[in-house]
């Protein structure tokens, strides 16, 4: 996406606002008369209607001197009147993203590797998994590795010793972490976490969605990222991308093809998570990129 | 697929054999050597297994003097040996094409042009549609037009003058036809029929798939040529493309993205079909193309 | 894209005002002001900057008993405040849409039974060919059809009747029109002009582009539709898309699958212009979809 | 692609043959004889005929006591009969790839990843860098890494320098090295180099591809992976795939998405000839695959 580069001193304070409400006339100009008003410079804006509900994401540049803790305060009355759902974020380099993972690495080091190049705001804050094996590798990025065992027998103690170590983390990323997390383990998270799913959901839900795509004869797999609910591969999906395959490939070959999507699938999701662009409605997600 | 174009007589006599066997070794031995005993060239071979089944297509042109039917009559030692299921096709521009279809023209309008441009191996020997309301257009092509109306009552009844219709039909397309064929249908029919199904199958089986894709928020798109068997939207699928889509799209413009998915996708299969380049693996397929 | 259903009456009128400018600071509250102090409601809008210049799309319906000429009228001001370049546009069913083609006839059939389906805002208005193969199909969708044989004697001649035939069109559509327009052809014309190339530009410009594809040996093929310049193939691009293909395709393989790359790139460019949704940055294109 | 898993004792020794000669009746029946005769089987045979010329990839698996040094010398008479360019190779899991590169470590990481994943045949022998700053994240891979600096004054000896450290290496992998190797040096060099350009070639060829791009205003990117040869960018294609872009991407986004599809695409030419699937057919290439 193109920013404005030239004109604006390097010390500007950038602000990202959020909103969902019942469509209605003036929304828009509710908005944008707000910033304007505080001499902010809108430099990008989305929105999108179902007819019923509105979405709006508005980037601004800040004028020399205001601060965002005072637009927060200032829109609530904007909000009040139009009855908004809204957030109002910021860009932050040091928004913390923990990362779950079992033994697979291919979505793992993908994210580490595009943390380290600058493509995704914020930094990879710990690495957990329910194995040791990766410990090692993720040492070479930096990154906290923890590892928290999982068994039947367990689950209920290494949820909870998951839950202290995602403590103070914005965001929880499944990086093909095979463990089940329950629903109070997530409303006890308290922030988003996204799973990618290795198929495109909601076809080939559950276990080994290569070996069913495989029988099922499909000419197409794909991946699903999605941010994740207590019921299981059905959260509102954000992103999703495939491969076209043909009788040939074996499930061996499936998984690599698969591990390929998957992975940028999941940067896709994550990228625009942390970028402020994913805005849920309902099952889906409106996704302002 | 690029063909012979130099050496060979314009006279030229082209045959398709289909193999599927158990795999042993010896099988690509025996056919070619059984094709170069009688001084048949082979210009395309394709082979595939699955470890424990063997798939094999050749296309061969024969010697000046040699019939079809004679290599049909003397293959069959060849076949016995290696216990062979096995077919020997030819590209032939009188193969029948019969489509059934209700009231989206796109698929139909589609293949008919395919027809035309000599994209398709065969020709369109029949339209039958159960509304009135495409016979105009297809009448324009120069194809016959049939209306069997269908309801609920005189399903049985459609069904027998449907079948009769179809009477002489090497393959029957089903371009959007929007009734279900019933398992004794099918049976009585006695050639293949290939259906386009409007989403990625599995997902979105049965009615409304843009609708249920909506409402799940999912980010492509599909559709998926098949075999049709007694089980809806279950049979071996030939074909799938996607297209992706974001939280914009409305049902209407998910119908119009799909209907361009559709065609291409129904083509691909009905061509594919027609050049003897399927084979059914229970309820797979290997495609040769 | 959606569109609002619920809560406006049926007799709404839509504007779209589309804006190229410098960018800086409180345009859009300047639109979006100017469109809330009259009531009219914002349904769509979009905006795009490269630092420089900034782009914007508003789609908005007006209050009951305001008129888009009043609007227009009154926009003058905001307009000239911001130095704006601008215009004010409408759908509009009557668009008139002109169709020039030679001999294939599969981006022409496409656009024909688009606009018949009401995928395509306006009304294809002729079809003029160089050629008379194509007089019966078209007549067969209700078109006008005008044959102008050009040869190189003929051409200035030939560019006068054409020029003639064209009087009132809104759009000119090149489908795979095989003559070269001259450069004074266009300046007289005075509308827009937007031609299919079969190739992904700019590789393979000028004649015969699967050819050059084959003799490269590139893996994937394109088609690129373009506004129309004096300069060959050189216009802004507004769309283009790709196939894969492997040594296995013959020079008639990559023309048939060709075919379905073209009419599709073409339909998309023909479609987005109609909805003023292009925007032409110098050798570029704005594309708000 | 699907591997004989069930009757195999795993000691199977495989052989890859590959052969180009002019296209004529009985190749393939020569060639599937010589090899039943000896009792192996063929696991995989892939044919293409440009009508001229024949190109022809087979993988056998012998009899229990054959050696490949044999079937090599049993070979050379069919060959000579027949007037074949061929060679029979072998899965090689000691098979030696140096890897060149600048600074960009992306396909750099991703082939030292696939190669730890065991999804490319053969090993890392060597990463060579013109600049030091990747040193330590390949030494994390286990495989070392040199340094050789070239300057315009130090280029010869540069190259010279170079050849002797890919001395034994069976395949060089340019994986983004900014430099251009002389037409002398890839004499000397002797085995094959494959490149990765981040441009759909043969558009955008040269420096700076993606600004070029933006330039030109195009809607989809790419990538394509080449050999090598004296003239830049022109060597014969293995493998091009291209990603969707609007006006919004700014040469940023260009290099960031670029990346993806850069990766991947190298990944595939280097898989593919690993595995003895590529045949150069003049400026093309046929893959087998």
């Amino acid at each position: 996406m193109a920013a404005h580069t030239g004109e604006y001193p390097r010390t500007v304070t950038t602000v990202r606002l959020l909103v969902t409400c019942r469509d209605r006339p003036g929304i828009v100009a509710a908005v944008s008369g707000f910033f304007f008003a505080r001499a902010a410079n809108i430099v990008d804006a989305e929105q999108h209607s179902t007819g019923d509900r509105f979405f709006l994401r508005v980037e601004a540049t800040l004028a020399a001197g205001d601060q965002p803790e005072r637009v927060r305060d200032d829109f609530v009355r904007v909000a009040g009147e139009l009855e908004m759902d809204w957030r109002l974020a910021r860009p932050d380099p040091d928004k913390r993203v923990a990362i779950l993972v079992s033994r697979y690495d291919h979505c793992l080091l993908d994210l580490l590797w595009r943390f380290e190049q600058g493509e995704l705001e914020g930094r990879p804050s710990l690495v957990v998994s329910n194995h040791p094996d990766l410990a090692d590798r993720v040492q070479t990025f930096g990154v906290p590795f923890k590892q928290i065992p999982v068994t039947p027998e367990t689950k209920r103690e290494a949820e909870r010793e998951l839950l202290q170590a995602l403590e103070g983390a914005d965001l929880v990323v499944l990086a093909r972490y095979m463990q089940i997390l329950s629903g109070s383990f997530l409303d006890a998270l308290g922030v988003p976490a996204i799973n990618i799913h290795h198929s495109f959901l909601p076809a080939f839900a559950g276990a080994s969605p290569y070996q069913q795509a495989l029988e099922r004869g499909v000419k197409v797999i794909g991946a699903t990222s999605h941010y994740v609910t207590a019921e299981l591969d059905d959260g509102p999906i954000v992103e999703q991308d495939v491969a076209h395959v043909t009788h040939r490939e074996s499930v061996d070959d499936l998984l690599r093809i698969g591990r390929d999507i998957e992975r940028v699938v999941l940067a896709r999701a994550v990228k625009w998570h942390l970028e402020d662009r994913v805005l849920v409605d309902g099952r889906r997600t409106v996704v302002f990129r």
